[in-house]
Order: structure tokens, then C-alpha cells, then sequence
């Protein structure tokens, strides 16, 4: 069974949090949350003893499964990397250290990233230039350094980036095809019930 | 300011608890979150106490904003009355006689109710016959006492039923669309960056 590991932090965007969660355990994509605590703490991670939520966006209260323990989150224990967007969250999950030599190396194993405002992790992990999108709150600090494209979701090689809460059931379902198979991917959206005239 | 109670269940429809919550607050309206606890406990309601979440039906655990109570959950407190599918959930849902009494205080007091499997709340609550849709799940549940519809959302009067997570957006946005205006419609799509395509 493929495994994701889904980043959360306070601020993260909820419905880039929910929607790859819950559209991957439809797939049989074993998921974990983990929580990144912000970094402005005195380094006693108050977040990991109480109140235990990621405090949301837009205000919905979610338990993560666990905390961001570097030898816990390798690409050794999962095949994919889930960096959410939402401001005030992409912020504290692109500056962490420890998220930055995750991405890196998800890379160095061949294991898949997926961002979107998350998308930003990409520069602040240092990857070599590449194509890749984001949401368009963050494109100027991403176009100098990447070849940067509007298209809903952009593979290169094993990053996967698309552009924020409209793209993220389509990025949710390009990771189901690349982990499970096309087959998969259609027996997980046929029950969603989209509207007939979808794209994706 | 409109405002909007959003319930939940244990099995709940992670993302069809989100996307509107989400949505709804991006356009100014004030949400709350109220958990229904299953009903067969023995009457102490476990879950009032311990532990303080929603458990989703994809295992996303959510932390209620409050327990529904029929006197601060009623028409004068709230303009919209949103009950989110998932089977599990739907079920606890719809079988809650408080649940049944707050949709016809709603309808009753021309306040909007939103449903998708939800909508066999509209069954439980014993509504006259009037068009609506659902997921496909409870269709057979539902066409004997209602005009079923396949329409990705069905407005009818204040009662406005939707299919599942594929038609969440649509279903926020034209709740958005009736309480705020069509301007505030595109105002909160515009930065979610649907594929271009999207018909909604």
C-alpha cells in the first residue's frame, strides 16, 4: 500500500489539507498528518503538548496524527510528501530546516513532493531550476529561479505542483494515477460525483 | 453579517464539511460548527465530554466549534442550515429528531437548508414533494417522495441539495451566491484558481 506524509502547520489552507487526505485514503494511500509548529516558539514546541490542533485557514480546528520528527517522516517511511498552501501555513512548512532536507531528500529517493502555495518549499529547499506553478500570491518570488507555468498541475519528475484550493482535487488525482494507475484514479472520482462538463 | 451553522457527525464527508465552511468564510460569512453525537449511546453522550472530535469518514479528525443544542442551533440564530453527506454521518444526521425539527424551523422561517447525502434529511424531516438531487447512494431512498433530480445542484425555495464532494464548490459558491450577492461569488472563486475550464 503507497504511503503519503501530509504537512500541516498553523494557517495551513484546509481544503488543501482535506481534499488530497481524504481523495487519497479513497485510493488505499495509507495517510499520516504531521504537524509543523510555527518558528517563532522558544523552542519549547508548545503545540506538541497542548492545544493539540492545527489551527486552519479559516478557522477549522483539525488534529494532526503526529509531529514533524525528521527520522520518522523520511522518505524510507513514505512515497510522497504533501506540502498544503495557505499563507501563514506555506510560510512555516517552506521555512523549516527540517521540511527543506525532507524535500531534498523525497528528491535524492526518487520519492514524490506535491505543493502548491507549498510550491515554495521548492525554492527555499534550494532545488535546481525546473518547471513548476504555485498559487499567483507567490509566482514573483518563484518565476526568477524556476520556469514557471500557469498550467493547473505541473509534473517534473518527481514534483508535483499545482496552484491552490480550485487545482487540488485534479493534484489529488494525478498522484492516484501516478502511485496507483489510471484505474484507480477513475474508480476513486466516479462516486465524488462531479459536474459532467469536468475537466479533469 | 449572514452566519451559517455547518453540522457534523462521526462519518462525515471530510470534504463536504470543508469546502463550504472554507468557502463561507472567504465570503464573510460567519460559520459554526456543531457536532451530533451517533444515537446509540446510552444517553451521557460520550462524545460531549471526551474526546472533543468529529471523526471523518476518511479518519480526519475535527474539532467541533459546539454540540448541537435546539436553542442556540434554531432560525434566529442562523441564516443557513448546512448538513453535509457521508454515509455514517448522514445517517446520524438525518435520524436526529432534533436535526428533523431544525429543518422545518428552518424552511418554516424561509432560512436556506443545504444538503448533498445529507438531503435524506429531507426525507426524515418529512418535506412536501419538491424537486431535489443527492448522491447517487440514496437516490432509490429518495425518488419515491420527491422529484429527483441529476442536476449537480437543485435549488428548491429555500431547500438547495447538491450530490457529493465533486459538486461541494458549486454547492458553496451558489449558497454564496444567495446569501452575499453574485459579486462576492466571484470575489472568493476568483482566488481558489479553478482550471479555466471549470464551469462553475
Amino acid at each position: 500500500m503507497p504511503s503519503a506524509l501530509i504537512l500541516m502547520a498553523d494557517g495551513t489552507e484546509e481544503m488543501e489539507f482535506t481534499i488530497p487526505y481524504d481523495t487519497f485514503v479513497r485510493a488505499g494511500i495509507s495517510c499520516t498528518s504531521a504537524f509543523v509548529p510555527a518558528p517563532d516558539t522558544d523552542g519549547s514546541e508548545p503545540h506538541a503538548v497542548s492545544p493539540p490542533f492545527c489551527k486552519g485557514s479559516r478557522g477549522i480546528n483539525i488534529q494532526p496524527d503526529t509531529y514533524l520528527e525528521k527520522h520518522k517522516c523520511g522518505p524510507d517511511h513514505f512515497d510522497l510528501l504533501v506540502i498544503p498552501g495557505g499563507a501563514k501555513g506555506a510560510e512555516t512548512l517552506s521555512q523549516s530546516p527540517v521540511v527543506q532536507e525532507l524535500v531534498r531528500d523525497y528528491l535524492d529517493h526518487e520519492k514524490f513532493i506535491e505543493g502548491s502555495t507549498g510550491s515554495l518549499a521548492a525554492l527555499t529547499s534550494k532545488l535546481p531550476k525546473q518547471r513548476l506553478t504555485s498559487h499567483p500570491s507567490v509566482r514573483t518570488q518563484l518565476e526568477k529561479d524556476f520556469d514557471y507555468s500557469e498550467d493547473s498541475v505541473v509534473i517534473s519528475g518527481k514534483l508535483v505542483t499545482s496552484r491552490g484550493p480550485g487545482t487540488a482535487f485534479p493534484f489529488a488525482f494525478t498522484l492516484v494515477e501516478l502511485l496507483c494507475g489510471i484505474a484507480k484514479r477513475e474508480e476513486v472520482r466516479s462516486p465524488m460525483v462531479f459536474p459532467l462538463s469536468t475537466s479533469f
